[in-house]
């Protein structure tokens, strides 16, 4: 098909949106293991994570099996208010690199919470509403995940507690403020609200927070509360699977102009947004179909895959949760400076993390000064303010047409534009006036924290 | 059509969409008044304005016969970049109203800049490159405009340079990045870089700046250096014209499912949302074709339409810009505070202001709370934060809504949603806190301001 034919952006209509979610574990040979009862070491059942999760969320976290799951109605229908959304083919960058290779994103911005979050918010918002619960609770480190799930509680008339790292509560009052707008009580944490928060304030007086600590409070409240349960944005098997929506949609756009992707590529901080994009073009490869090359990009400062190692671990600094087997680097580990908040978690998706020990994907690590490059170059082409999360991706995907351009073959990339930078123009300054670090860790600092992890 | 068959978000393909933009002019019995020479008194000519404007620019401000104007090939391909915008069906809002009405909006918030302010910086920015020129000047207060302008001087390659009022400079850094993200250089206004300014900080050391000087300062620039012009982002014919694309589009789409609007609503400043949404309707009510009601919405802190006057004042409080005869407040008007950034103009578009004077329109005005208990409504039914300027279209509508409910019609509302209300946080903080002010000018200030116009 001649580039003539293919629009900028693709936008599948109301009936060529997908109505199921494609659960990748389905496909895998070797599932991803279990979660882990810290306690006891053995593995969590439905009873034991119920107290915690909705019922029907676990369900979906301990299903392997089944391949397709129906999205029900009433989550279709707010899907209708912000999806489909598009996939976009970077005419403009691909003159300005004068790269023969055709690039495509799928941009997940276009919705008030600025990324894909919000796929899985309402899903998870959704499964309480049906239990007949009052309301959720949440943590939040810069916002995205809180500002998403306080829109899907807000629709649905269900009650939201977000727990906010004291620090960000504070330095950054947007996000709470939009959390606010969509109706949802924003705490910062630790408080005086919970038995965890107190004993933290108590020992540290002046403590900023931290994410560990803000889940902590979360869990406290809804296993305390009755009619609550606590949610999770990344990371989990029911957050992949919801989050498949995204590459079900590319994937159907893409059939529709005969187009097929080379390379897939997407930023990893927990696995969400990775996870969705390649979810189906995932499942052609378990089944021999199809042979894509599918890279994760993760920050130096932050680099689970490429230099972390694969065991047990504790999903949250106050080693509270479950043990999850995953590529990490530690629980204690704690990262360079770097401003994709969303990219700094120490772990990765159980699923993502076998498929990468089986070699079905690859992933490669870039340095945050040269993220923001590309970022930059991104914006000015394509008219997108980029988030610092979503730049990862937008950098191994201009490395990739670069190589093209030396090689010169035609290679079709397609990546994730999981979400807009609006609030973190902070970053943009520092990159504006120099100010940004390179630094990552030294071997020495990951071994000394992968030595630390639990012993199984 | 029944509401099953009308999607949420009804996206024209690339096919659909317009090649022409509409003068409005055109139709128009009573043509607006021409600028005029401040020194003089006489009809400014072209030839006086091009050392300020673009030729071409010139041109299309000054012809009020051509129906139609070719929209160039350059500029369609950067309007596909991030139009269509969505025309949405908002049948969240409806049914949280529990009123018969049919509401749609037209979102022009989905690209970087945030606003409908795309639509006419990539045509100016345009022509101004098609003159061989190196680049632009222009001033902004809040940003929004600023950064279409240099999202647009970025992707042709030209030079753009901003003056931002001084106390928007220190207090809205985010906007400030942005803009630097896109290669603009801002300059805090009063500067140093202009005699204008030398002038102004050395009467007033301590000066945070006004739109006046950042105006004065722009202008200087353009007309002092060598292939340099000056652009503005509302109020001119020319500004209408370009941003008549926003009707265009929503008349094929609501024509495309035979939707008929019964109201057509639009917030207005300056009028270049509220002139390019009602574009193509208002050339069918002048032509006598249809009648639509069409309603311009105002904040009751700046009631140009609804308390001003209709007589020749300056359009900058500077008082070097061109006489504009327009509704105005008069240009010493200073608005009660209003974070309505983009409405706080004392004047109003000259094609806008005639058709109000000739009953082609009415205006409504409303006050700053009741407008964010709108906004915050709308954002949890439908998903998007508004804009302040844009809430107070959603105000109006739903207003109007809730007459249909009290009456029974059902009727078909249409009104345009500028913008995203991302970098406007501030104000919904104040009004969390209930910290808002609902200030609205004595009769006594508007006529003290009013008596200080012009003699013409």
């Amino acid at each position: 098909m001649s580039k003539q034919e293919i629009p900028y952006k693709i936008y599948l209509s109301e009936d060529e949106m997908p109505k199921q979610w494609y659960n990748v574990r389905s496909d895998m040979k070797n599932k991803p293991a279990p979660l882990l009862n810290p306690g006891t070491g053995q593995p969590l059942t439905a009873e034991e994570l119920e107290p915690i999760f909705c019922k029907e969320l676990v369900a979906q976290e301990l299903d392997n099996d089944t391949p397709y799951v129906d999205i029900p109605e009433k989550i279709l229908s707010f899907y209708k208010m912000y999806r489909p959304s598009p996939l976009v083919r970077a005419y403009c960058l691909e003159e300005k690199l004068g790269t023969p290779a055709k690039i495509y994103y799928k941009f997940e911005g276009n919705n008030t919470s600025g990324s894909h979050k919000l796929n899985s918010a309402i899903a998870q918002a959704y499964y309480a509403k049906e239990q007949g619960l009052k309301g959720v609770t949440t943590e939040t480190g810069a916002g995205q995940w809180g500002t998403a799930l306080s829109m899907a509680t807000a629709y649905l008339g269900l009650d939201c507690k977000v727990y906010m790292v004291k620090v960000s509560y504070e330095q950054k009052p947007f996000r709470r403020e939009v959390m606010r707008t969509y109706g949802a009580s924003v705490v910062p944490s630790p408080s005086e609200t919970t038995e965890v928060g107190k004993k933290i304030l108590a020992q540290f007086p002046g403590t900023t927070g931290s994410l560990g600590c803000a889940i902590s409070e979360a869990v406290e409240v809804a296993t305390k509360n009755p009619g609550y349960r606590y949610v999770l944005g990344s990371v989990l098997n029911q957050v992949l699977l919801h989050q498949s929506v995204i590459g079900l949609e590319a994937k159907i756009a893409m059939d529709k102009y005969g187009i097929e992707p080379d390379i897939i590529i997407g930023c990893a901080g927990g696995g969400s947004n990775l996870g969705g994009l390649i979810a189906p073009f995932m499942g052609e490869k378990l089944r021999g179909e199809k042979d894509y090359r599918i890279v994760a990009v993760e920050p130096a400062s932050c680099p689970s895959f490429t230099r972390g190692t694969y065991a047990y671990d504790f999903c949250d600094t106050g080693k509270i949760c479950p043990l999850a087997k995953m590529y990490t680097l530690g629980s204690d580990f704690i990262p360079s400076p770097n401003h994709a908040g969303g990219l700094r978690f120490h772990g990765m998706s159980s699923t993502l993390s076998q498929l990468y020990a089986d070699g079905y994907m690859e992933a490669t690590s870039v340095e945050q000064t040269s993220v923001f490059e590309a970022a930059e170059q991104f914006a000015r082409c394509e008219g997108i303010l980029p988030a610092p999360e979503s730049s990862h991706a937008i950098r191994a995907a201009i490395d990739e047409a670069l190589k093209c351009k030396e090689t010169g073959e035609e290679k079709t990339i397609l990546f994730g534009l999981t979400g807009t930078g609006y609030f973190d123009l902070v970053a943009y300054e520092k990159f504006h006036n120099g100010e940004m670090s390179d630094e990552i860790p030294t071997d020495e600092q990951i071994a000394a924290s992968i030595a630390k992890l639990p012993k199984i």
